[in-house]
């Protein structure tokens, strides 16, 4: 037995507002859930992108139901996926919103890359699954 | 325009041997890529779950490509997909293999999440995702 996949990946942030114009208004994904100072909740596609504050969640239950603790600190990484043609498409608004691109990759096996930092400075990468040989 | 899923979810342990054993072994992934003493990545379903020491990625390349750098510490969070009868069953092996089982929760609009931890102190957790009302 394992698992059919992933449906939480989390991030984590001090400044959610910050976060929240950063995945809503520039990446465009659906905010679901908020709890002020600690959360914010995302969808994608068919899976969460949760943004914890974690000097709340090493500590905090949320709404008195007591989930584990966790939380880390420093710079994460998460990557979206993306056809060849939405790459250009998002490289064109990073450039036009004038977020840095921190990096622009051909890999050797195929496929590319780009990389942009979130404000919290995770490290957030759209690439086409073809560089994992996934569909 | 927003992204179809997430491709890449990123946790982080320094002792990638254990990292290994825990997410092969007890959960049944597929190992599909190593580094020594750098990474250890993992197919679930069509993602990828990349598991990194960070203390190399906050300073090095991998095989000479220039990946921006990332890297966090302290325990993080994953979440991933079960079926009600999945949930059973994970309860059993863990029991079975003397992982404790951290807290075992009914939410309050329905659905069930189980949660144990990874030898490097993340939190993982099995759960159905009508938790999120996901398919």
């Amino acid at each position: 037995m394992s698992s059919a996949g992933i449906l939480e990946t989390v991030l984590y942030a001090q400044n959610l507002d910050e976060a929240r114009r950063f995945y809503r208004d520039t990446l465009g994904l659906l905010c679901t859930q908020e709890e002020e100072g600690r959360h914010i909740f995302f969808r994608c596609g068919d899976q969460m992108l949760l943004i914890f504050n974690p000097k709340k969640t090493i500590e905090q239950n949320s709404a008195g139901i007591p989930v584990p603790p966790h939380g880390a600190f420093g710079g994460g990484h998460i990557c979206f996926r993306a056809t060849a043609s939405e790459l250009h498409h998002w490289r064109q608004r990073f450039e036009n919103q004038g977020i840095a691109i921190e990096a622009d990759l051909e890999w050797p096996r195929g496929g590319r890359s780009i990389y942009i930092r979130d404000p919290a400075g995770n490290s957030v990468e759209f690439a086409e699954p073809r560089i994992w040989g996934l569909p």
